[in-house]
């Protein structure tokens, strides 16, 4: 076996113990509240038959899945087509799906999709799902974008109530608050709104354009987004008429009231405006007692994720607190599961951007002690004697479920106390010949360094 | 974009909520113990560089490796290879590292190697860790094993002590105890006390083959094992050596004691007996109040798992209640780092078979209903007014960490308790025009079918 220098492939990470803490920390804070809200965990396979993600993610798209070569001969496929076929074309495009029939997957969407058309007939509809899982994508890395992340997803399928997107501003507003967040934004915007402006001013085609242009505003300026409006299509007339949604200003319901005349004559964006209305007054109905929670949503009719995809509300959630970009969204989308066969199946779904989150939980120091500590004390070794001393003491610890570990070597108490600093172990116990004849046990606080005199029932108690 | 008819790779799985909860239970128990005595989470890239893993796991090893398409035009190495060199064998053996940089982790170990390598100047020894993520292998998927399955493996590394061994002891027993399993062995067995055996008849080459032949002695008998012995080249002066080894019986201070007469003049083998003893004598000061640990503990000299690769204690798994094969094991090994450079690092490390542990716990009907329940309380949908009453409620459940769910449209009520039962929901509330009159809802017991009127704070308190 020869030696290799080792190394990670670009793009991939490890994760350190006192990263995982962090990490965990992020995922059970919002999985508790999922489950609180009935959303239900599944997990699929890292692989999925190569054909169930092709062509689900656009030609670019399908050059960033991260394709599994066959076992054994992989080649022999396409050797003997060519053999068979001399005008066969033999390159990376022409022999791809002959040596290669598994990818990783690219998202959580088409799996989950997948999986609802595959399981339909155990399914209880609605079925709310979520889903916290690897993807991995031939992306080139670059800060903060890696080859293998984790997406953290919720979805409700076969469900057209607002409740659901009612429930999902909650689940944001409960999972940020419990992650310690307190200036955040939760944008909802509604496609059927920006469908009804485009509608309005005659130019449904350029949506997109228009919404691009209008979220600029902030950056440009009203002159600006003017120009680059004339720039993607549209006239002196058009832009007069999308003055009072450019400058959608106040409240939600000043803003609704102003969609609401401009919108007058577009029977989908009412439509829009109704929905908006639902999901604040179930909000409002759920949520009543929680005073700050209409301070945190914000309706942003600039708001256009996931335009070829999304068909009512969409979701956006960006902090205030740190300069990062959005650390959540989603929306409702209307056939997810139309390109395995199965129709109409309408469904909301919301993620979390667990990376970004857990740089702004960095960054604002936010990450809770216990989101930083493993082993909670560390018994020093002094030498034999003092070892098998140690054992029921240890045992104590943990029987009072209290993470315990006994340095297991009795070399210099410096390494032992430097092993404790490098695992922010909070408490170290020393224990020579005098703790051994008093019983009165050394307990030493690694942070504040005070010592304290105290028995093994009582260390017990004050680590409980 | 065509429809396809989704389906799965062979040899992997979805996961449904239900299956879900129960993994994660298991995965949960075992996890709480690990940390409790020490050990710390890390997580690895799934992908590694393909020469990070070749070469480590023998050549069938080798060839059941997922290797991963090389991004973007992966002939284009091999192809100008080709045209550079005429000599040059265009097969799939030959192309594979040119077009395959990079494949699945198979076993969580090596990985852990790697890591140790590339973070020991950050890392304080002994390094503890554990780590519970998937793997994967192109074995033949059948009953029971599949290309992609999770392991889950504790190990320290950087630390001689044998209290180590004793604690894994303690963690393989702390964990399956409280999974709900009683009758279990925990197997144990000393490299070196396998080696002085087969020192003391005079044929060390034969190791393997001894320890193959007396694991039989159950299903054979003492004839049958001494006929194989014979035929796996020992001499019937040799057997007779062997027969007090062959046939060890009685508790394991018995065993220990017969051992010791057996390898009077074996350095390695006495020093494979002292190591067990130490282990015994850690794990009785520390458990002493667990009575019956010492019956689950049991010597066992037939015991070889991993003999190219162990070299101190030996440890499996058994449950008696379940035909099944071993649900756990590992050992102490001398050279973790060696194959990258690191020499001479020193471990011990053990492994839960979780998918077997999950058939164990199915068939013993030990899953506790914590283990089976996603959301605890439905509220029924009968109408809108309904609906806007029942919001309230719905909040206030929440707020006491009680899962809940409204159903989110009024549709039969057959069809929301059928919705109740396929989620496994054991309560139900029901909210009429008489009870939005009255205030007293009815709570519907899934289990008993017993229904009871009550306020919705006498709901929240009884549900808590």
């Amino acid at each position: 076996m020869s030696v290799t220098k080792p190394s990670l492939p670009k793009g991939t990470r490890d994760f350190s113990p006192k990263e995982m803490v962090k990490r965990n920390y992020i995922y059970d804070t919002i999985k508790t509240v999922f489950k609180k809200y009935g959303y239900a965990e599944i997990q699929t396979p890292s692989m999925e038959n190569l054909q169930t993600l092709t062509g689900k993610y656009g030609d670019e798209g399908d050059k960033l899945i991260f394709k599994i070569l066959n076992s054994g001969d992989y080649l022999k496929e396409a050797e003997s087509r060519k053999q068979k076929d001399q005008s066969f074309e033999y390159n990376a495009k022409n022999i791809l799906t002959l040596i290669s029939e598994k990818a990783l997957r690219y998202d959580l969407t088409v799996p989950f999709a997948r999986y609802v058309v595959m399981h339909q007939s155990e399914i209880a509809f609605p079925f709310k799902r979520f889903q916290v899982q690897p993807v991995w994508r031939a992306d080139r890395p670059q800060k903060g974008r890696y080859r293998e992340f984790y997406q953290c997803d919720a979805d409700v399928v076969g469900s057209t109530s607002l409740l659901n997107e009612a429930e999902f501003v909650l689940i944001y507003h409960e999972a940020l608050t419990n992650l310690g967040l307190k200036d955040f934004n939760i944008k909802i915007n509604n496609r059927k709104i920006l469908s009804g402006i485009a509608e309005i001013i005659g130019k449904p085609e350029l949506i997109v354009d228009m919404t691009v242009a209008i979220d600029k505003l902030d950056k440009i300026g009203l002159d600006g987004v003017s120009k680059e409006l004339l720039e993607r299509g549209f006239t002196e007339t058009d832009i007069e008429k999308l003055k009072p949604v450019i400058l959608l200003e106040g409240a939600n319901v000043e803003k609704l009231a102003s969609l609401k005349s401009v919108l007058a004559n577009s029977t989908t964006g009412l439509k829009g405006i109704e929905e908006i209305e639902k999901v604040f007054e179930y909000v409002n109905h759920l949520k009543s007692h929680i005073s700050n929670l209409t301070s945190h949503i914000e309706l942003d009719i600039t708001l256009a994720r996931g335009l070829n995809y999304y068909t009512g509300c969409i979701f956006e959630v960006k902090t205030n607190e740190v300069a990062m970009g959005s650390i959540g969204g989603g929306g409702r989308y209307d056939d997810l599961t139309g390109m395995f066969g199965l129709k109409d199946l309408t469904g909301v779904g919301i993620s979390f951007g667990a990376d970004r989150i857990y740089d702004v939980l960095e960054e604002l120091n936010l990450f809770p002690t216990s989101a930083q500590q493993g082993t909670k004390v560390l018994i020093s070794n002094f030498d034999e004697t003092a070892e098998l001393f140690a054992l029921p003491l240890l045992q104590q610890l943990r029987d009072a479920n209290i993470a315990a570990e006994l340095y297991p070597a009795s070399v210099k108490l410096k390494k032992q106390m430097s092993y404790a600093d490098a695992k922010s172990i909070p408490y170290v116990i020393l224990i020579g010949d005098e703790e051994m004849q008093s019983g009165q046990l050394t307990l030493k606080d690694m942070v504040s360094g005070e010592q304290q005199k105290l028995t093994a029932a009582e260390i017990v108690a004050k680590l409980s």
